[in-house]
Formats: structure tokens, sequence, C-alpha cells
């Protein structure tokens, strides 16, 4: 792993960086297919590291997918859907080696909100994120999540653990008919605390305690020097292997030990469903949906859906670019954000762009997550550790889980029971993989740097539990606001000696031009005797209309009292609005020139934005 | 006139300004009560002028008040009622004493799209704005109305004064059946031009040359010299009455010829409905509404009016604050917005609060427009230029309109043909009032002084023609966007020599440090070879966590390639942020030293974040 780190810095990545020129089809190819950039240069050393890491990553994903599924309320086999058809696209279009796409506990906790458990309506939403996404991209409206603060993402990100970690109580503990809305399942799971069945409880904290020591062990795995004898060795890597592979570990111990009692005719464990053999057709997604109380159409569907078709795409995407971003700059190379946004979409819509045929010509279908692109944290921490090479990984994965024979191949190997699965055990991965969300520590963080923050913080948090969408669009509301009233009113340094002078701490907006008019006529004309002022504009480099008008209104209030309001330190932008506007203000570059001049010193004359009175050069100044 | 002017100087308004001290009960209450500090210094020649303004203003008023009537699609003794129930509230209440409360042409139309021409919609609706516009007032969302920019305004207000413009012109040539919605207007009034009544377009014709007459010669009327012979006073006096009485000798002459054709048998004229004699009953505002089709309920009639409560208070309080604003600075004194809003607040919603009764307890009612509180532009232009001393002129306004012995006074001594009005002099007097508010030239001058403020002018106008409320908040909407791109994307200086400086041209939140990462990032880790950098943080006056959190991964990116990235310019505050976040990095206080620095000449030390390594001083630089 070491020397996977000193290859690194020798050869940078891409191996060729693809010049930026438009005109150049080959460039721009390799842009659009970063695939082209790297397989070329693809090594049988390079292969050997992508099945070590493949088959690691596999061990951690496949037991997860199969758990996330049961927070999303599908079907297991669609965990395992969604774990490796992203990938395929992401490895012809992603451009971060270490993001592998696929299910995440947030976003199926998210597709859980909107779904109603029904794959349709999964496979729909996945579908219609996609082509959001993709539509973002070519609208250009990627900077929209810049607009998400980081206080609204921990604070969903910590309320998402909760409540999936409140979910799956029930299933650690083996109570049934508890419903799933957070604040009746929180009440019900208390309520029929009596009702805990032994056998599910203690395979359920075992399967936790094991997963805890086998986190804690690889946490502390101190690094293997290069001279270590090959017997340490070997048993350093067996437990590597152990450490990593830990979730399959987990719960094939659970299903193997479960098969036990099963062959011996006793069952003390709840299951989930049954999981179907084999690979789903390829088809075109559901735009309608044959339930028993009748048809339910498309646009009924899409009713159903609702905010989800906005909240779902976004909150995908800023997984995935944040996961990217955090892995490229680790890493030390660069990912396209716009790119990414790219290929992130065609993986979430099926489309396949290189045959040129637009986000609605489907490719594969049915394999809901899948397309409800994002990475997972815990599984991308797994293969940035792992010397993978290239985005190949999830080739070697999907191989893992797909065999020739159409069949879940890996799947069989460690599903003994009936290819049935132990709730307990995996509930238990779920409680494991979601514990690291809840970043307890943000609150006191935010005490210490920002109090304001802990506003969106603690909306985001609350209402989540409540609405997922309403958390996420109330903090980013409260956020804005918070920005808006900064903007709004701008801090205002304010000198009293020998002159007034009053300067914006930050820009000059629209909305706070009232404020400063105020600040300013409060200061100079609401004093006795009234008084002369200084504006310092230093730090405001661009003027609206609004702006303008006020700043005029303000002039003319002082030259109806006899009195001036000098400018100083215009940026040029501002300079040249206030000259286009035909604003005749007196101005100076300095603070001293000002004084002076209000202070009636000879040989001061001000600059002045009249095109007739001042020689060229001062327009320039 | 100039004898008003020379006093007003020597005497302070108010005469004797409230001391702002929140304790003292007498200054509180003078606050709360602005007519207890003008009324003991109320003299007899005070009452002269106030007399003259009255009068003069009166003259205007009424007929306008009929004809916004008309606008609003409710009868027209409504123009009437409110143009006085609002006046005698800000009386007591009121900062201004040149704003006269009452509709408006704007407000007219924004009532009639709300309020079905059904007086008790409008009833309603005027009480409930002026209970939003008191909550506005006791949550302190004064600052909202700041959000509205220039150029929506600006578009507003030319939408309506085409809106109220073409729907005049049907009036005016006595066409009838035509729809209200602005398009089936614009429509139906070119499609039936044939049907045209000879005797309306006449007299509308007519008096629309006579009115734009009358107030060309009041424009171009030049300034009495002290010492004209009594004579040619007289007869200019003469002038200046009748140009100021434009109005209602406009109206009145066509009510003459109307009632002389009508006397001798003959109606060429179409007339607006018969208007109701005496005052209405004081009552509680109707909180259902019984119709042939039944009752509609309350929680209906506020579902109906929908947007309504909102646009309605707010355009209103926009209004009256920007009239008042412009008219106390021409004025040489100053308003106070909070208790503007206050006082319009408790206009609108005819509360009593010296008795501390809240705004729910309601004192005159059934006057409708009157609590759609708002002032006319011209018609406090008219105020202004008359030598009224103190907000006591409406006091004479409501004495001249509403006689002891109940009914309407000077009305019927205006209208003599059977109290029944003449539409198209109605209408030819609406539209020479709303011509100002259509400012063509607007687009010409931000084409000038900044394009993309175009953008919300344009939105606003065209979507005001389908609904106000769309025009307004589209509006509004494209402006925070406007501000949001620049606040998210603020322009960023580079210089590249002798060491790379970047620096936020505005201010740096949360929106913006993805773009601000970017920005150096490429230009330091990206350049060939990688390259240490300084980031100027003069303009940046706050960070908020989410910049803490990017700058901190920003240094970590520099840091991980063993580079440096220098912080200048902290002010205060951001320093101190920096500090509690535990952000180690070196910065400086002049770019000089940063450069020093990076050029590694020995002896400049940065200075640091961290507590223990640090001297002191430092700490505080």
């Amino acid at each position: 792993m070491a020397s996977g780190k000193a290859m690194e810095q020798a050869m940078p990545w891409p191996p060729h960086p693809a010049p930026r020129a438009r005109s150049c089809p080959p460039a721009a190819l390799r842009r659009w297919l970063p695939l082209l950039a790297w397989l070329p240069h693809y090594s049988t050393q390079w292969l050997r590291m992508d099945l070590v890491a493949g088959l690691s990553v596999a061990l951690t994903v496949i037991p997860q997918a199969l758990a996330y599924a049961e927070v999303a309320g599908l079907p297991p086999q669609y965990g395992l859907y969604s774990a490796f058809v992203g990938c395929f696209v992401y490895v012809f279009l992603g451009t971060s080696r270490d993001v592998t796409l696929g299910p995440t506990a947030i976003m199926s906790l998210l597709v859980s909100s909107y779904t109603f458990r029904e794959p349709a309506y999964a496979v729909l939403l996945a579908f219609l994120s996609g082509c959001v996404q993709l539509a973002m991209r070519f609208l250009c409206l990627g900077f929209l999540l810049d607009f998400v603060s980081c206080p609204v993402i921990k604070g969903f990100t910590s309320a998402a653990a909760v409540t999936i970690g409140v979910g799956q109580i029930k299933n650690l503990l083996g109570l049934q008919r508890v419903p799933r809305q957070f604040f009746l399942q929180l009440y019900h799971t208390f309520r029929s605390l009596g009702e805990t069945r032994v056998g599910d409880a203690v395979l359920g904290l075992v399967c936790l305690l094991l997963l805890l020591l086998l986190r804690l062990m690889r946490a502390h795995m101190p690094p293997v020097p290069p001279n270590t004898p090959p017997g340490v060795r070997l048993s350093l890597g067996l437990v590597w292997t152990a450490t990593t592979a830990r979730n399959a570990l987990v719960v094939s111990g659970a299903a193997l030990m479960a098969y036990s009692c099963d062959v011996a005719g006793y069952r003390p464990f709840v299951l989930t469903g049954e999981i179907v053999q084999g690979l789903p057709a390829v088809r075109v997604p559901p735009f309608s949906l044959t339930t028993a109380n009748g048809t339910v159409s498309f646009s009924q569907m899409v009713q159903d859906m609702g905010a989800g078709l906005a909240v779902v795409p976004l909150m995908g995407l800023l997984e995935s670019i944040a996961v990217a971003k955090a892995f490229a700059s680790q890493n030390h190379y660069r990912i396209d954000a716009n790119q990414e946004l790219l290929s992130i979409g065609e993986a979430a819509s099926g489309a396949s762009p290189p045959r040129g045929v637009g986000p609605m010509v489907v490719m594969p279908v049915r394999e809901v997550l899948a397309r409800l692109v994002s990475s997972v944290f815990t599984r991308s921490a797994t293969s940035a550790c792992s010397p993978c090479r290239a985005p190949s990984l999830p080739v070697t994965l999907s191989r893992l889980v797909r065999r020739p024979d159409q069949r879940p191949g890996l799947l069989l190997l460690l599903l003994p029971g009936h290819r049935q699965l132990r709730a307990a055990a995996l509930a238990a991965v779920i409680i494991m993989a979601v514990a690291p969300l809840l970043d307890a520590g943000i609150a006191r963080t935010l005490w210490r740097v920002r109090r304001l923050d802990l506003l969106p913080l603690s909306v985001t948090f609350l209402l989540c539990f409540w609405e997922v969408q309403y958390g996420i669009l109330a903090g980013t509301l409260v956020s804005l606001l918070i920005l808006l009233r900064s903007v709004a009113r701008p801090g205002m340094q304010v000198s009293e000696w020998p002159v007034l002078v009053v300067q914006p701490a930050g820009g000059l907006h629209f909305p706070a031009i009232e404020a400063l008019r105020e600040a300013v006529e409060s200061r100079a004309l609401g004093a006795s005797p009234p008084r002369s002022a200084v504006l310092e504009c230093s730090h405001v480099c661009s003027l609206d209309y609004t702006v303008v008008l006020g700043l005029r209104e303000l002039l003319e209030d002082f030259r109806r009292r006899d009195l001036t309001l000098v400018l100083v330190g215009l940026q040029e932008p501002v300079r040249r609005v206030l000259l286009s506007a035909d604003l005749r203000a007196p101005h100076f570059p300095s603070l001293q020139e000002a004084e002076r001049y209000l202070s009636q010193e000879p040989g001061t004359q001000p600059h002045s934005f009249s095109h007739d009175s001042v020689p060229e050069p001062l327009l320039r100044c």
C-alpha cells in the first residue's frame, strides 16, 4: 500500500491530463469519457490491485446493500441490484477513481419516504431523479448545490442517522408490527420493549459488539513496516481482511447459525423476505402501476412522489460530489464537478450518451436504487485505502456479484440459510454504518465558531424527523435568511473624528441601501449642527440600480442642506456605474484627501463624475 | 409660501423632537402619538394655512376617490369613505405632515384583483391588511420591504399604469360589456371600437385635453414675486386655484353638462352607479358574506383573497413609506419608518392603541379603502406645495366631506346631476392621474447603468399583466437571484506576480466558498509546478461555519502538497472566528510581508492562530 502511494505521486492522475481545448475531438471525447484516458494505460499490476480492492469492497458492500434495501422499504434483492448497476456507467463516465456508486443509508431513507414500499415507485423515482440531474447539468444549475450550507447538511445527516438507527432497534430486538413513521416508531418500540425476542436480541447485540470490535481493530492497525517477516505480514493481512470484510463475516456468521437452528427445526430469529434469484429483465421504467385498487397513472405517481423529485436528486448529488471531492483532495487529484454531474445523472437515468441517444433511452431497468446514484462514504473509505488504480473497481465488484449464469454468485456463498437474511444481523450492520454520521460535536463547534449557524442546524435536525424535505428546505431557507440579513444589514464602521466617516463593512446591495441612508443621515443630518460626511466605499465592488438611486437621494439630501457627502475609495467598476448614472459627487482616492477637502484646505480639488468639468485623466483615476 | 419655507427652517419639525429614552412616559407617549408634539403649538395662522391646503387637496381628492372606486370595482361612495377615514387615524399617529392616507390608483387596482367587485371582500381585505401590517410592525418585519428592489417597483407601477389606463379606454369611449381581465379587455376594447358612443367619446377627450392643459399651466406657473400688485396676485391666485382643482372642475363641469342634457330629456352619456347618500354605520367587518348562492364563510373568503393578504399590505406600506420619505427629504424633516408602520397599520385595521385595546377592537367600519391605507403621490404633491404646517390637513379634508348632518357635503356641491357621475369624465381624471406612473425612460436608464436590472424590471412588468402578485413575486425573486448570484460568485481579483494573490472582491459567504476553493486551487495547485498562494481577505467582514470549513480544507490541501496558503488583511472579527475554529494558518497584516515570507526571506515570522506558540500581542494584531 505504501508502494501504491509512492507510485501515485510519480504518475499523475489521469495519466495524461486531457487538454481543455473544446475544438479537439479526441480531447473532448476523453473529457466526456474519462475511460478513454486510463484504459490504454491499464496494466496487469493494476488488475491485481483492482481485484483485491474489488473483493474487499464487495465484502463490505453486499451486506450493506441488502440492509439498505430494508431501510428503503424494498425487497432485499433491490439493494443488490443497486450495488452494481450504477457502477457500470460510472466506470465509463466518472472522474473519481475512489467513488463507488450505489445505495447509501441516507438515500435509502429518503427513498423510503417517497416510494411507499412499492418497487415501481422506486424505479420511477430513480429514473426521474437521473433526468432531473441531467437537466440540471444542461441548464448549468450545479451552483444550486452551493446554497445548501454545511450546518444544513450536518443537521440532515445527523437526523438521518438517528432515524435510521431508531428504525433498526425493532429489528435488533425482533419486535414486530412497529409503524415506519419516526415518532410512532419511537413510541411503539419503547411500548413493546417487553415483547423483545430473546434470540434476535442476543444475535443483534452480539453482531453489534463484534462489528464495533472489528472496527476498532481496523482503526488501530499499525502500518506494516517494509522489513516485516512474511509470517507476521500474513497474519496482519488476515486481520486486515477480517476487519475489512466484517460486515460479510457478521452477516454470514448469523446466517450460518440460523441455518443450523433451522436444520434442527428451531427458529428463534425473525427473517427478512426471501431473496429473488437471478437478475431482473432489462425493461423500460414503469410509467404506470397496476395495484389491487386499480391502475395508478404516471401523473398520479409523480404527484405522489412530489418533493422527492427535487430532494432525491439534489441530496444524491450533494453526497456524491462531497465524497468525490474529499477523496480527490486526500489523494491529490482534481475532479470535474460538472463532469461528475453528468456521469452521476447518466448513471442515474441509465442513459448511454456514447451512442448519443439522450437520457430517455433506457439501458438497464428495475435495478432500483442503482439509479439513485450516490456514494457510500464507508465503502469509498474502504476502496481509498486499497491500492486500486482506476475507477475499474466497480467492474470487479460487478463481476463478483453477477456471474455468467445470471444468478447472484457471491451471494449464495455468503448466505447459506435458504438465502434468507437475519434481520437482527442486518440491523447491526446498518447501525454501525450510520453511527459515524451522527456528529454530536457539531453543536459545540458551532457554539464556539458561529452561534448563528446553530439555527439552521437545529431547524434542519428537528424538522427532518417530521419530513426530510421540509427539514432540508427549512434549513436552507434559514441559512439563506441569515445570509440575506447580513447582506441587507452590512456592518457599518463609523469613525467620528476629524470628520464623520461611514464605511459599509461588506458589499452594498439593494436591500442594504435604506439602512445605509439611515446610518449616514442620522449621524450627519440628524446631528446638531448637521455636518458633512465621508462614505468610504473601498469594500464595495458593484452597485445595482436601487443602490445608485439611493446614493443619488442621499447626495441630494446633503446638497439640499448645503452640506457635502464625499465618496472615498471607489473601485473602478463602481466609479464607472456612478458615471453612467450621471451621479455628480465629489470623490477622492484616499481618506486623507477627503478630510482635507472637508476641512476646506485650499489646493484639494475633488474628482468629479461630470464629463465636462473634469480633465480626462481624472476620469480614469 | 416663501414665508412658510423660511419659518420652517427656523422651527424644526416636530417642534420639540421627542427624546429617544423609553423610560420617560411623556416622551414615549409623544413618540407613539405625534399629535401631542404639535397640537400644543397649533396657531390660528396654521389653521388658516391648513384650511387652504385642505380645500385644495379636497378638490383633487374627491373626484379621484370617486374614480378610484371605479378602478377597484366598487360602488363610488366607497372611494369617498376611504378618502377621509384613514386620515383621521393618521392625524393622531403619523409622523409625516405631507402624506394623506386614502385610495391610490395602484392600491385600487390591487384591490380589484382580490375583491371580485364585492364590498364585503374589500372591507375584510382592508381590515386583515391592517392586521398584517400591525403584525409586521410587532414582529419587526419592516426589513422585508427592503427586498423589493427599485426595478421591481418601477415595473409594477408602469404595468399598473398601463392596466388602469387601458381599463379606462372603455369608459372614455362609452363602450359597454367589456370584461375586466387585462388581455380580454384589450381585445374587446379594440374589437368594439366601432360601438364608440359619440357623446361619451367627445366628453372624455375634451376632459382629457382640459386636464392636460391645466396640468401644463400648473407646471409652468411662475413664482409670485414679493412686490406683485394685488390685481396680478389675485389673477395668479385664481389660476392657481383652477389648476389645483382641475379634477373637480372637469368632473363637475361634465356633471353639469350631463344634468342639462338630462333636464332636456336627452341622455348621451354612460353613468356610473348612483351614489348612496350619508355615511355608513360603524360596524365590525363582515366575517362572512351572504350571497344569492348561500353564505361564504370567513375561511373561504380568506382563501379567495389568497395572495392578496400579502401583496396588498406590502405594496401599501411600500407606497406610503416611499412617499413619506420623499417628502421628508424634500422638506427637511425625518420620519420614523417604524412609527410609520405602526400608524399605517393602525389606520388600516382601525385599532385605537391609545386606549391599549389592540388591533382587534374596531373603531370605524365599512369604510373600505380607507383601511387600504396608502398615499396618493399626486395628492401629496399638492399638499406639499400648499403651506400646511401639521398633519392636520386631513382633518380639514374630512370636515369638508363630512358635514354634521351626516350627508356628503361638498359632494352635493360638486355633483348636481342627481349625484350621478359621468364615467367618461372620471376616466379622463384617472388616465391623467396614472400617466406619470408610466416611466418609459427607466429601460434606457437601466441599459446605461446596469443592464442586469432590466431582467427584474421586464419580468415584473410583463407578469403584472397576468397577475399582479405573480409579477411582484417573480420580479423580487429575480432580483434576489441576481443578488445571490453575486454573493455566491464574488469577483476574484487575481495577481500572479511576484506570488499568486487571490482576493475576493466582496464579502465571503457560504455559497461562495466552493468557487473560491476552485479559483485558488486551479491557479495554485493546478499550475505546474504547484505553488504557494496568498488569500487577500481585507474585504471579508464575517465568516460563517461553511466558509470556515472550506478554508480549513483549502489550507489542508496546500499543506498536503507541502505548500503554503497565506492569509492577508484579516479583519478582527474574521481573525477571531478563525482562532475559535482552531484554524492554524500563517497570516500577515500586509501583502508585502506575506510576499517576503513566501519568498523565504529570513526575519519574517507569520502571525499564527495557535494560542500557545505566539506571544500575546500578536493575537491582537
